[in-house]
């Protein structure tokens, strides 16, 4: 099954990334390897406002990160062309907005993780990172930036 | 115009790289990309001290962040030799010290990216993420790092 | 001296990455470049818990990030297979949970630089960005991830 048919059959609509209103933009690629932007989590196309440890639950923030997954895969589809032409996930940074109390950062993570693993299998497989933030910009709950290998052009 | 042409025409002049009292370094280049290390906020030679949300405001944060940009200048043209052979900002991520009321992370981090963008145009234009810190070294209000693509030696 | 010698000479003993429990791994190669994942601070085998700035040293947290880069040691040796042909340490990411008052990240985090260029001599030396998070997975004490980078397979 490609990832287009992996797509469909999770039910997952791809969308046009959001462009950055500013210098800079939604991925760079340098050789195989390409930098996706932290991805701020949206919620019905906003902005997903909240802080985990207060308010937000844990289960909520794992989903949040999984829409952010959604919306990293709608930058790689523009960033590559092709999804069947990524050859892995490299490096996933978690960066969830956190109370001095809240230390499930692993488990908010695993919502975009878990998505990335079901979409392209072994492939999907990454190094990670997940840590708690004083805030994030406008208020988003998560923002999770991302390393991924395509094959040589 | 040349790199260097642009930088005199910006009145800005390049800076040699503080030497890290440890063991670390100002950059490590792997192949045609360079690892930069973060950079502190400085204010006439001394760390640019504060938080966002007590005491600076997103204007002076921008302010601070250009002021980082241009030390990274600085490292970059140490470590490319040639800042006209630079063929690519790849990804800025940009570390605010924040209050947990603070969302402005990405409007601070825009006075680094603008600069950029300025100096090296189209090649300017960088994947980036923003984020709100509990702290950063020696109460620093901004820490930016980044990773650039230089042409094969 | 080879880097096994040397880590006998330092008493210092790898040990088998621990599996992580979710959908990513403990590092990921892409080309030169290993990509390890973020690493929690351990002490007996548990999670090293606390904060900077209220109950944890400075000192005790450079022991803490110490004990992290030997873990990312045994995970280095198991993602290139002999620790010989590490040709460079290149990215050092060291995130400390910090209250809102401590601003020694960078000497937590030297803990693991030297430790680093203890083994490797100068190939140890690596770029570095240091930072205080609201709070870490497990509420860790300090989180480390790396980027190195191996001779060609």
């Amino acid at each position: 099954m490609n990832v287009y048919q992996k797509l469909e059959s999770l039910g997952i609509a791809l969308s046009e990334p959001a462009i950055p209103a500013a210098s800079y933009v939604p991925f760079v690629r340098s050789g195989n390897l390409v930098f996706l932007s932290g991805h701020l989590a949206k919620k019905n196309a906003k902005i997903w406002v909240g802080r985990l440890g207060n308010g937000v639950t844990t289960a909520e923030g794992a989903q949040a990160a999984r829409a952010i997954a959604v919306d990293l895969l709608g930058t790689m589809h523009q960033a590559i062309g092709d999804l069947n032409s990524l050859s892995r996930i490299v490096k996933l940074t978690s960066m969830v907005n956190s109370t001095s109390e809240f230390s499930e950062q692993h488990l908010v993570a695993n919502g975009a993780s878990e998505l990335l693993v079901e979409v392209f299998g072994d492939k999907g497989l990454h190094a990670r990172s997940a840590f708690g933030v004083a805030q994030l910009p406008l208020g988003a709950c998560v923002e999770i930036e991302l390393i991924v290998e395509a094959r040589p052009v």
